[in-house]
């Protein structure tokens, strides 16, 4: 097949010659995804630092970007290193920093890569500092926020945001500011919802580095951000730059916050029907668990099941069909959701609940063009 | 570090020395399983067909079967080429066969591999006859059968079973057998509902097959399984082979199902603590939905959440402290449930809820021996 490898020179080919499940990005939606955050941005004049967590891809990163070596947010070492090896030096490690990690920060740094850390606990900022001074590491570093999630980071109002800054100055650590990460975004259902916990986001960040500055730490960094909160924000006065991973493949969940169209979504899986059970009133196809992921987002919020099927060339249907249920290579949909019953080896597409995960299931994308044709193949990193 | 590439000369490294989130194999607990199952069949003199999905691994295969290129069941071509090419010759897709697989499963047949198939619908299997015709491959194929789960499969009792074997008689395809699987065993609750099931699944599978042989098709495979069936059969009376997969590993599902004690799960997932929260009650880890999947099949049975909190040792806490929620990098653990209150740096193990799932978010196993050193890197084959 002329795509099936990365870098290869390739011509195009139709979806018909791909073996399924496969994962499918249509290049033109990132771009108009890319450029509906931008335009958000723009308002306020205030930088993207995208999250590669995502796509975990160079060429997704490049595509969002429109330049090389734009600031990134990873989550994971394996992101930091694969990014730093294409360039991307300017980095956020936006999870919980442990002094086992120092070793491999080092190693990135002595290659040339620039990844701030975020802390949250004063104990364990002097004992990640000890293990960089051993390493001959000087780290820069944030202090993670809790403005409602009530996952990782301190009050911005609380005592423990200046007993981790001391922590740092103590230890060798450098201060550079704040970061915040509003994730009960996720449980609100309006837009006006939003636009509040993006308020408590930009105002927490805001308040903790006005009390860092005021004790006479550096607090340049006001790290804030989500897809739907940097989508939603009416001001950030004061944020000197948004993380916001997801926006760039969006996905059903992104969709029934209102954070996208369906239209939008730049992700599906395409399957192949393997079963048509007209008795029982099922077809199966071979994207199941391990083609779509678990994940079971809508049910929270606007509807079920494990990803909502549409056309080979990617069209909805009248009656929304869903995969109701997963094996690990099974997945079922109802026949009378269909717009007509098809036959063992037709083709469909599944639409992703939710776009981190299902991606997280593949080593690769097939890029197609808006005419549906496989243009490229770009890879993903995965692991830790 | 020693062990971190693959077939290279690895010494014993503590736990400590590897990056977490990972994915453990207990050697010996995989001897144990495999021990279990080889016991449970030589009761009734049938022979395994063990099904490689789970642990997709040459290594696994091998320590199961106690000898090399034993028959083996695959879920993905990519399995099944891997496979062929460490001489596992004798294969089973076990997955609904559709036309576009055929050049592939031409290409194993040229390279020396046998791959049987299986099949549930006359007009499919008429296209795929037309298929293999295409490619010069004589297919040889197993009826896929229903015994209760309605999932694929025609009705061991019905007119679709005949109608098949004579399109495949029509379309050059060798009739060898029957395949049963009866999935639903999940869904029992009790030693004798697990009977029960397994008697379905032979009784279903035998008829079919007499069925067959009574109209002049060869039925010399009669093929059933699945872990808890295989375990729970009180007799295989005219079965050939039984399939069964995640009992190489077991997990807290099939603990729950009462085929395995807790203490007999093979696979976890090591992990590090990257934050504490005493004033929220909860302990965040970095094993978060990528590091375990969003499986909950424990929701179903005995438990909740996303895997089993166990210390570093392995051995179980009193209260059996799980992953109560997660996010794409981030577990949560109610604080009061473990034995202590940790440090971030301290590290735990996780106990799979479905360790198909949580070994498909990784593309090695750490090895470790009865005293948790890691001894050896096997390598998984992800993909389609």
């Amino acid at each position: 097949m002329a795509v099936e490898r990365e870098g290869a020179d390739v011509e195009a080919a139709p979806l018909e010659s791909l073996t399924t499940p496969c994962l499918l990005v249509d290049r033109e939606k990132v771009e108009t995804n890319a450029h509906a955050m931008a335009s958000a941005l723009a308002r306020h004049a205030v930088p993207l630092r995208q999250h590669v967590k995502t796509a975990k891809s160079i060429e997704v990163a490049r595509l969002v970007a429109k330049r090389e070596h734009a600031p990134i947010t990873v989550s994971t070492l394996r992101e930091a290193e694969h990014f730093a090896s294409h360039g991307f030096h300017d980095q956020l490690l936006a999870v919980g920093m442990t002094p086992s990690r120092v070793p491999r920060i080092a190693a990135l740094a002595a290659a040339g890569a620039r990844l701030r850390i975020i802390v949250d606990d004063a104990e364990a900022t002097r004992a990640i500092g000890a293990a960089a001074r051993a390493a001959g590491l000087h780290l820069e570093a944030l202090i993670e926020l809790d403005v409602g999630q009530h996952r990782g980071g301190v009050a911005p109002d609380g005592d423990a945001l200046l007993e981790i800054a001391r922590a740092m100055a103590s230890s060798s650590i450098t201060c550079v500011g704040v970061l915040a990460h509003a994730g009960h975004a996720y449980d609100a259902r309006t837009a006006g919802d939003l636009a509040r916990v993006a308020e408590d986001e930009r105002s927490g960040a805001v308040l903790a580095a006005e009390r860092l500055r005021k004790e006479g730490h550096r607090a340049d960094v006001v790290s804030v951000g989500s897809t739907p909160t940097a989508l939603y924000a009416e001001w950030l006065d004061g944020v000197t730059e948004v993380r916001a991973g997801v926006f760039v493949f969006q996905d059903l969940f992104q969709a029934a916050l209102g954070c996208a169209r369906v239209e939008d979504i730049a992700l599906s899986v395409l399957t192949t029907v393997i079963g048509v059970h007209p008795a029982r009133g099922t077809v199966l196809v071979d994207a199941g668990a391990l083609a779509l992921s678990k994940d079971r987002s809508l049910d929270a919020v606007s509807g079920s099941g494990f990803g909502e099927v549409v056309g080979l060339d990617g069209a909805r249907m009248r009656r929304r069909p869903t995969i109701t249920w997963v094996n690990q290579e099974h997945g079922a949909i109802e026949l009378d959701t269909l717009a007509r019953v098809p036959r063992v080896g037709d083709r469909l597409r599944v639409l992703p609940n939710h776009a981190c995960m299902t991606a997280a299931m593949y080593d690769r994308y097939h890029v197609i063009d808006g005419r549906g044709q496989v243009v490229d193949v770009w890879s993903r990193v995965n692991g830790f």
